[in-house]
């Protein structure tokens, strides 16, 4: 807080920040073809008007939203230790990546897992997603023949498979009640690359 | 078809049956508060009065909708071959079944597993998920404690885990399109109990 902070009793100014927030949580929670500016000034208890002067409509919300998980997601696809060295390494890391963005970012993320494709951002949503996909299939094939990854069930699935376990956490894992994003990260590693069975 | 079915270019009747599965895609299209009596008219193209006909209210279609999931996978639980033998076993066996009930019942079980808890009826079906989570996680500890399952993870964690992978089968498996309910079965059993990972 600075000096010059607002004095307590006022109300907190609106940034773009926290409309955003509001935003996410409000789509998340009514979907966002059935979230009005009615229910956008509700939740914000900001007047419509007062909205438009953070953003021109609600898709640009939508965008905003969905920028910052996709942002981090698709960098992690191009950093050096998701491209060099064995596939099972690049695989552990993109794992690691991925569960720490959903920890830092869950209503960002939870907002991305939910996307239907009825606009053009949700469609550009998608893409994006497909693209991460497709990378981390790759990656999978790649330690699929380099002997590291079993062959009997096909990249693809097993790409699905394993980023499906890991984005189920969205509907549970709250990193202020349950166990550290680190020790999560740790026990899913784990089951994924060994099986839950004891041998 | 029998002797006396209508002409074919006659409108299909509509049965309670066939307007469930209309309201349960657009239930899962447009978030179960999103969804007006104008929605469920227009997709099913029915008259709302005509849909009075066959239900008094949204929330008893959302109800039923609910009800096509949650019976089979509550019976599950307390068959026998989920109560007897060896935990490890009991596992597999509900793994197997939820994932048949999922590829059977998609729609069904895709809007069950959406439900946010707003109205008495999805704090009814969230209630009813709690118990089958609780009956997974129990027949876990017991695996653990029988030391078939590693101790490493609590039963709690692993349950969700393993159930998060099989229900995100959801989001992307089609019966008609990818390969058998049997086949994707197995695999999904497999990576979960042994680990992607070759040895």
């Amino acid at each position: 807080m600075t000096v010059n902070a607002a004095p307590r009793e006022n109300r907190t100014p609106y940034t773009l920040d926290t409309l955003l927030d509001v935003a996410v949580s409000v789509f998340t929670e009514r979907g966002y073809d059935g979230t009005s500016f009615q229910h956008l000034s509700l939740a914000s208890g900001l007047s419509k008007s007062s909205i438009y002067h953070h953003i021109e409509s609600k898709e640009q919300l939508l965008r905003l939203g969905l920028e910052r998980a996709l942002e981090p997601l698709m960098a992690t696809i191009s950093e050096p230790r998701a491209l060099e060295g064995p596939a099972i390494g690049r695989l552990e890391y993109l794992i690691r990546r991925n569960l720490e963005i959903l920890a830092e970012r869950l209503p960002y993320v939870t907002l991305l897992l939910n996307v239907h494709g009825n606009t053009e951002t949700e469609r550009w949503a998608l893409e994006q997603r497909r693209s991460y996909n497709r990378a981390v299939a790759a990656v999978v094939q790649d330690a699929i023949d380099e002997g590291d990854i079993r062959a009997d069930v096909d990249a693809k699935t097993t790409a699905r498979l394993v980023f499906g376990m890991i984005n189920s956490v969205r509907e549970w894992y709250r990193p202020e009640r349950n166990v550290t994003p680190e020790a999560l990260t740790a026990q899913i590693h784990s089951l994924l690359l060994d099986g839950i069975r004891t041998r």
